[in-house]
């Protein structure tokens, strides 16, 4: 058991840090060995099982980040880009494996993660569930093999409190198959048909959002030919997924030379 | 074989027409009796059997549809507004069951059918497909029974050459599902989905266009609340239903008295 | 809020009694009164809140399901037939709307709830989802208005512990569509096929059974023409549909003659 | 237009025989220079187009592969086993790119094209649509990266008149998951579910075979893992892509080393 890798959570008290946590926790894989919260958080300083609403587990919460990271091999985070970036600085010190699921980070922040992962391994994706990731890879070589007579539609459905159209998956998954194609997304991008739109525009790729209920997330990719469809499809139905594929992440960098990685090396594709 | 209703195709040599002349000879439950086109068409005094490149079948092309519909049972009519509104007045003096899948007939044009429908049987629909009717009645019976937090997203996809979007029956099974839940649509639809959207309106009913290859036509109505979904879907294959749907209500309308009927009424829903 | 109707749940222990009591709880719409488990049961005499791992709520497990029933409204059972017959005498006397989602019940246990639902209201169902009590609705007015040569097929999935195919509830829609097309589905059902087969029996209702991962369950009935396809489909995606019927229907009955009913009375099918 | 590819079909009067023929003839990529018929037959010497309802062609039916071939490029060929030796020999003698879509091959009958294939271009495959031969190799590449505990089953849906289950093209699916996880599908096959089956069993390949109306052929290869799943799903809407597939693989062929070659080769993959 004291073998198994020491992991920390950062946002320890958010909807996807108490994910982490009990993912963890579940996995047998790993020891959960901190807790970050930041300053003035009611949570710091008590104990991390309690304030999820169960039995003590030993597990103090702290703001101070160089603490938890001591004696821990990877640190998940999915909190915000300052904070991601200061986290990376810590971890690269202290050798962790540092796994980064937070979104919005913008170029600048991007840039200062490459000196850290002179020093630790970094793993950072948009999108950690291991599905999503594979289907990106398929979606670029089956664009590569299709002709361009062979339409490209990416659909996607969410749940009705989304507020954007189409998916940051879904564009991830529309960039794969301009990749694959050869071609600029920017130019070639078809969304929110509506009226009268004449013909479909050759080459082009197309978008359409669904929006209902509690759908998780869903996303097609649909080729359609001549006689002839292919459609590669993700289903999440449980966003414990993504907290699964950052586990795997940080257990895959433990004997990994360090420098910046995505989900796909830690599939193998 | 002479007891079997004879049948008048107008239109005859378009996509359509043809279709609809193969669909009466190949079913076994009618004659073929009339072909019809306009004055001044190539095909007219020819045989209609070598026109469409087979071998003789004795119907000769005529632009008289008087003469055609002496003799006959039934008119099948996918045309223009104004040569269905001339067919609807000789069809009613000759007392024959004119089918009509015109589309684009306006308020005028429609309101000129109804003295006719005092002496003969007139069967009109936007599609005359039977999974499509079936569909529409479905659809308004669920969005009756479900409560509004159950939302409402209509889905179609059709190849890569329609020009409007979404189309003409996804509109229809919008309708009625606005008019099972009694509201208007044109207040509560929300279709074009594409950037900061904001969430999902309470009520709407939405609508997503899918564009590609050859699709003939697919439509889904998905009501989606919490933890479950129903999803009523409707796939056609071969244009050839349309025409079957049409020869359906020729023969349905052979003992019924006169008056206006859609594909509802020959579904007996 | 005390004008609430006040719930008992039996079974309370359960994997399906704890989530009727987070759902009666989140509901709203309901008081949670009283709690009912197994002689012997260590959470007898003991806080329901605090066993199930959260806060004190002040309702006390009891092995006397008299005693909870007094000053109730509706009682929610998801047990075994025997003690669902016990429970039917007992809410008969109190005047309770028992709710009955205990499943294996045999013609012998059925045939003693007669008797008491001439003193209160019964509503029993195999499936408590709505939406799967209306696609069982559909599906048998479908099968009623197509022809013969629509073929029927429903097709299920379920998680990978599944022991028996198909399921209780795809039988469900089979014996639906059986009844819409006025045949019997012993003589005309389809199943397992592997190797040759032969073409498919006409009129025959077929099923296929899918098992992998998580999957909650999901049932689609497929009715095959030719050119054309319709499938009614539904998707369940959370365990918490069923006790959500289960409230629905708690609540429908309290304003309702005594009666055996079902999830389509509450539906109002 | 003479530059063009002179192709030649053998089995010239059958479906797929003429399926071949208009495929080729509107293609605007190859020339039709022969068609081959069995000795004895009633179009042997006829003209082709005529023989097919249509205008003269100049193409005159023979029965003499030999004079057919020369002065040909490709020559495409469904149909039976021992014809396919017999033309496999003329093919190497005339240096032409022989492409195979007949099936039923035993080994013997496979063995026998090896010596040709010194000769001449040989492309064979069971199923020859670009979509399918993608989805296999996709299949493989996806079992390969997931772990054992994504169940995989694949699933067929095929026209009421298919005799047997699962289809052929199910079974090289399975056979290219089993491989991409490195097992045997013999030892791991899971299909006829029916009845009290058990659990699923770890590692197995699950099949299922729906049959209904004129459906042309649909395969889905599901992999369910914890919350989520990723289908690979292919659909043919048109018998006509098997005779396009072939084409593709007549041009191929004409700058190509003698050799055997399957579809995946064609692709590129």
């Amino acid at each position: 058991m004291s073998d198994l890798p020491g992991i920390v959570i950062t946002g320890a008290s958010g909807r996807m840090g108490q994910m982490l946590i009990r993912i963890v926790h579940e996995s047998g894989k790993a020891r959960l060995v901190g807790a970050v919260e930041r300053t003035g958080h009611d949570w710091i300083g008590r104990d991390l099982g309690e304030m999820m609403g169960g039995a003590a587990n030993g597990v103090i919460v702290t703001d101070d980040p160089l603490e938890a990271f001591s004696g821990a091999q990877a640190v998940i985070d999915f909190t915000a880009p300052d904070a991601t970036v200061a986290f990376a600085k810590l971890a690269a010190q202290a050798r962790l494996t540092h796994v980064i699921g937070t979104t919005g980070m913008t170029e600048a922040h991007i840039a200062q993660l490459a000196p850290c992962a002179r020093h630790a391994v970094i793993v950072r994706a948009g999108n950690m569930s291991l599905g999503v990731n594979l289907l990106t890879q398929l979606t670029k070589k089956v664009a590569q093999a299709l002709d361009a007579d062979w339409d490209i539609e990416v659909i996607e459905a969410h749940h009705n409190r989304k507020v954007d159209a189409p998916s940051g998956t879904a564009l991830m998954l529309g960039e794969a198959a301009a990749e694959g194609r050869g071609i600029a997304l920017t130019q070639n991008s078809e969304s929110g048909r509506d009226g009268i739109t004449g013909a479909r525009s050759p080459g082009a790729i197309g978008f359409s959002a669904i929006r209902g209920g509690d759908i998780v997330g869903e996303h097609d990719v649909l080729f359609a030919g001549q006689g002839e469809r292919l459609i590669l499809r993700h289903v999440a139905t449980d966003r414990a997924i993504f907290a699964r594929g950052a586990l795997k992440a940080a257990l895959w960098g433990q004997d990994k030379a360090p420098g910046e990685y995505d989900m796909l090396d830690v599939l193998g594709l």
